[in-house]
């Protein structure tokens, strides 16, 4: 037995042990020794390093399912499984993009996902520049015949990350609005906030009705470069892209839990998503929120058996549109909820939480906030979203904490190959532990009633 | 007659006015007015959209003669002229790396120039690490049989560039090294200091009787990944590396002239490279450098007819070999150069200038420090390093001025896919205009005898 064994053993005993006399957690002596966490960083590195990029539906996130069964067994989590699925698989195929002309270059771009194939020939098109979705959204029916659609976004970083969804249109519907206005492929400015030659890839949906076309990310300085091309006149594109959807396959979560003493209490469920994208090896997105939400759980779990279940989700097939969390909902809705949250912003500090939680529960949050503070984290005043893969379950009525990170440096590395262990900054992550730790001891423990808390109506 | 058209008219005017009466110019004016220049940027601007990439002895680097031909044309040089030369050509192919077995994953890799080929079907092999060029060095002959070397180094980014040296002893002279010990194939940690997933090529060199093997660069990303999987257990890899020797072909220098009053006083001779590696569009390396020594040289030009005659030399081919250096010495090593100098570190800011001058200029470079102390340059104590095409002019006995950028993102940049315009800061561009206008204004225009300075012996 060596010694990772030895731990490892000692790690399976640590847990089933209930505590004999339910009592709430040192918070604060909690909270400090998350300050000094590696278990968040052994995650991370792990899936990373052993792993790699762990596309959806592939061999790679397959691996990543039995890596993760084995590491959160090691550690000493119950009920350790995997819910597989199915879901439709898209891969990658070539992708070029050659000006030509007296300009003749190649530019930098990466196949969005759910991109169709202009087959391994190509298309040629004359390049129709649309400065935003807006402007796109503005051009008529049958106006883009045989061109190609070029669309562009002014995106700046921002600490709440929010312009990810305005500019995130161009990439998200630019493509299909393009397809059925006539394009024969369409490119965007990679939706991100930094200037390497790594485009950011990303899905890409398409209308009922709308026959798919090659779609692809132009880095930000080949974006750029294709601007100034078009300021000195028209320009001519061939595109190569084979990206093909390749029918059914097989994904999964994996769920592992830290048993409550109080079942009727609900279940506490903090997410993250196992999956990437095939560029980068996922440690921004989103290995490390599945360190950071581990190491937290881990450490409550060690402080003695919580009031309330807490259920790990690591979700597989978020990137290509959420599977994973469509798969848990329709497994698991029928389940007590006593609030959901995940990490999948990265790993920058902490600095806001946002959360809804019904008036029964008012005096947790007060005691979250009083808690998280001296973390450097806030209060904000915004409707808290709670992530992707816990998308579902919020909006049936469950009370959610948004732990917010900064998103200042996220959308440079986003979907792009630059997504990689060296952009983990191990402090701050130890301080993501901390706010998680903080939470899920309060949360999981408070003897008040959470409930559910519905969602305000949309405006 | 269109603007432009008219401008360069009025342009091809300006020179070739002699001043009646030589009166040296105020270089005080002629700086300052070059902290607003635009020249710069419109050169650098327009080589890296227009023709982007420009690899030594391909059509793109053709089209860029012509380009600089009609640009300095344009700007009113005299002798604008392209003096052509062959050299043997090597052209980028496919480049995969693969881990094998259960950690199986792509690694992100460059060819370096000159690399050798795998064929198509590629090579298997483990993977032996060196943390060091010293390192190799010290493995037993044949000690890497049928293997993979993979060279490490540990550069640190510093102002004065001077760790490119030893820490790029991995790339010139590993591969070599490595196949003469057996290696079939060897990968270095790229020589830079950023953290992209963009690898640095460079040109790697052979030794007599050394067959070329596949050599190539991994981003600093992928190095550390395969360290930390080194550090697990054995490595073995699959590499496709398809580049090749193309046999001779045809390069060029472009060259022009601002005719000096005084043909005994010497040739001040101003250089920058052309061509580029084929990842980036070589705006850092050297485009921008070509704006910079044109800028200036159009600046004093523009003030009066200067005495010693200013040669521009773009040169073709520095990247694979310095091809173009070596033709220009081979045509011109007869002619009177009074003074070498080269812009190829980049456009940051200049924070030094070196200089080697005879005891007949020793008020030269007295005026030229006074001058350039309030753009924040002063002189350092090293050796001249002139740059690359002028190497054998001042090998053969040229004084010589450098004027030192700060290296500090030099090697973020250097012969990777990010080298591109949006590097390129225009404020810090001018302050390199202010400072060769303010060089060439007192060189080209000192009453003194330059003359010959030949260099001390290497220690």
């Amino acid at each position: 037995m060596n010694k990772r064994t030895l731990l490892a053993a000692i790690a399976a005993f640590a847990l089933p042990l209930p505590a004999l006399a339910q009592t709430a957690p040192d918070v604060a002596a909690l909270r400090e020794a998350a300050l000094e966490d590696d278990l968040a960083w052994e995650i991370t590195e792990g899936l990373t390093t052993e792993i790699g990029q762990r596309l959806a539906a592939t061999e790679a996130e397959a691996r990543a399912r039995d890596w993760s069964v084995k590491k959160l067994t090691a550690l000493g989590f119950q009920n350790v499984r995997i819910e597989p699925f199915t879901m439709p698989v898209w891969e990658r195929g070539d992708e070029e993009a050659h000006v030509l002309g007296a300009s003749a270059q190649k530019l930098t771009i990466a196949a969005l996902g759910n991109s169709g194939s202009t087959g391994s020939r190509g298309v040629e098109g004359d390049v129709v520049y649309f400065a935003s979705f807006a402007d796109l959204q503005a051009a008529p029916a049958g106006s883009l015949k045989g061109k190609i659609a070029f669309i562009s976004h002014a995106m700046t970083a921002t600490q709440d990350g929010s312009q990810y969804g305005p500019s995130g249109a161009a990439r998200r519907l630019g493509p299909s609005l393009a397809a059925s206005k006539g394009a024969v492929a369409t490119l965007i400015r990679s939706i991100g906030t930094d200037h390497h030659r790594n485009p950011h890839t990303g899905g890409t949906t398409w209308a009922q009705g709308v026959k798919p076309t090659a779609a692809a990310a132009l880095s930000l300085p080949d974006a750029e470069q294709l601007q100034r091309l078009l300021k000195r006149g028209p320009v001519r594109l061939k595109l190569v892209v084979t990206s093909e959807m390749k029918g059914q396959g097989r994904s999964g979560n994996v769920i592992a839990e830290v048993p409550g003493s109080d079942p009727a209490a609900g279940i506490v469920l903090i997410a993250c998503h196992l999956d990437s994208w095939d560029l980068g090896t996922g440690a921004i997105d989103d290995a490390s929120g599945c360190g950071i939400v581990t190491a937290a759980a881990k450490r409550v779990a060690d402080a003695g058996q919580p009031r309330r279940t807490i259920r790990l989700l690591w979700a597989g097939a978020e990137e290509p549109g959420v599977f994973g969390g469509a798969a848990y909902f329709a497994a698991h809705k029928s389940e007590y909820h006593a609030l959901a949250s995940e990490s999948d912003f990265g790993a920058d500090r902490i600095w806001r939480v946002e959360m809804r939680l019904p008036e029964s529960a008012k005096a947790v949050g007060d005691r979250l906030v009083t808690a998280l503070t001296p973390l450097g984290i806030a209060k904000g005043s915004g409707e808290p979203d709670g992530g992707a893969d816990v998308g579902a379950v919020i909006r049936a009525g469950t009370a959610v904490v948004a732990l917010g990170q900064s998103g200042l440096r996220y959308f440079d590395l986003h979907h792009t190959p630059d997504d990689t262990l060296d952009k983990v900054d191990p402090a701050q992550l130890r301080q993501n532990v901390a706010a998680w730790t903080t939470m899920l001891a309060i949360v999981a423990n408070a003897p008040e009633t959470i409930g559910p808390a519905p969602a305000p109506a949309r405006r």
